[in-house]
């Protein structure tokens, strides 16, 4: 793997000669965004929507995105072809640019954007969790909508859950709604009916959550810890893996794989 | 300015050459930590307070910390003298260093530790702010009282005060209590007494903000709004300044230059 390459700023480089600016305001103040894809067939999937939500979350930080869509394509191909990975995660990042001390944007920021590569492994079906205890998403923040850099929140929570024994960690708010795991969305078979918190409780927008409005197979609505442990399935979600819940704080949750196939039917098409 | 150095994991570097790795977790998470510190005649002021919230913070992520006190002094001194700055602002950033994808940090972390420097320039003493309206502070994470990398919501803030025609805002937490502002925390003067809010509703235990409460020239207290509209006088202050509120969501305040004064000699003061 020591001679994959990454596309930084116009430019394939080795990865271990490509630089991040000390001065990049995406690590001295982690502003900015990114995008995690899954590549298949030597394709990005569901590219984009992927770069919607980076549009989106860029306009909200006022950060200009250096490419259209058509040159996001060329950029990803050139780079999967490079590392010979048909299939891949692939990873967009872009941040602000560098800037002085400050916390206000500098007026003629110059965005870094870098598009990276990582080995696919498909992940385990199945998975553990706990009801994280040590930190809660924020829904007053528009971070809570947006794909940014700001992820310690969701470390801290994975954390927890290694500490406790377990894979991932459900996210309250300050409410005490569930929002989501520390980077999937969450999803619950209740009466028959797959359920998944709203956006508003500070649920990120995910990819394949929207999928899976979109095709109605999924519907809004506020969640307690309490329907998740009373729920005839949980599951959790992301642009990468579908994974059902087997066990909470411990407690053995029941599943169910019929309903839990439909849902992984759209993980797997290539269809928006 | 060109020929300025950094310091990075032990060498000194002119800083057009010093590099972060693109899988710096503190870029690509904001997975790390960071301190601001003034240089005065040539000396770091409050150097153990800063690198006692530094190592807190640390802790609290789990992260190591690569230097003693004596290590970080002959870091910072070596840096100083480099570049000629016996007034400067100096910044340490330590993030988890490199890792492969994915949110756990991989057990075998090496961190990265960058000290830069900065001309210092004496903040103007006044200051206009707004009650920050698009992002609130999260107390329920712990983000919320270490000085990490995840600053967005503190970017946020200043962008929609500067498009509001002021200088800084003033974030409520999820409750509505009022916490600090962007990069400051808050002071009131209220019946002869100077308020700041705990930190327990989402204020960064600033070091300004200790140096003041252990004096006891300041004490904590839930704060609303309207405590900041109707207070004898409004100020924010941090390690580098110290500024009074002339007007807030464009309503002109009083001040009190006698009682700010006693303020201003701590931080001016270099004890402890």
């Amino acid at each position: 793997m020591a001679d994959q390459s990454v596309w930084l700023n116009g430019f394939l480089r080795p990865s271990g000669h490509a630089a991040i600016n000390p001065a990049d305001r995406g690590f001295t103040l982690g502003d900015g965004l990114f995008e995690t894809l899954r590549i298949a067939d030597g394709t990005p999937r569901h590219l984009a929507l992927h770069l919607a939500r980076l549009c989106h979350g860029a306009a909200e930080l006022g950060i200009a995105v250096p490419l259209d869509n058509a040159q996001f394509q060329t950029a990803i191909s050139t780079l999967i072809t490079a590392n010979s990975l048909p299939e891949a995660v692939l990873r967009i990042t872009l941040t602000r640019g560098t800037g002085p001390r400050g916390l206000l944007p500098p007026a003629d920021a110059s965005p870094t954007l870098l598009i990276t590569t990582a080995p696919f492994t498909s992940p385990a079906p199945e998975i553990t969790a706990v009801i994280c205890q040590t930190t809660r998403r924020n829904e007053f923040s528009p971070l809570s909508r947006i794909k940014s850099l700001n992820y310690l929140d969701s470390i801290i929570a994975r954390q927890e859950a290694a500490t406790r024994g377990a894979e991932d960690a459900i996210l309250l708010n300050s409410k005490g709604h569930v929002t989501e795991a520390s980077a999937a969305n969450l999803f619950i078979l209740k009466n028959g009916n797959w359920l998944t918190p709203p956006v508003e409780d500070g649920a990120l927008p995910g990819i394949l959550r929207g999928r899976l409005l979109a095709r109605n197979l999924v519907r809004e609505a506020q969640l307690t810890p309490m329907d998740l442990f009373t729920a005839s399935c949980f599951c959790l979600g992301n642009t990468l893996s579908l994974r059902t819940v087997t066990a909470l704080d411990g407690n053995k949750l029941p599943t169910d794989p019929p309903a839990t196939e439909i849902l992984r039917t759209v993980l797997e098409s290539p269809k928006t």
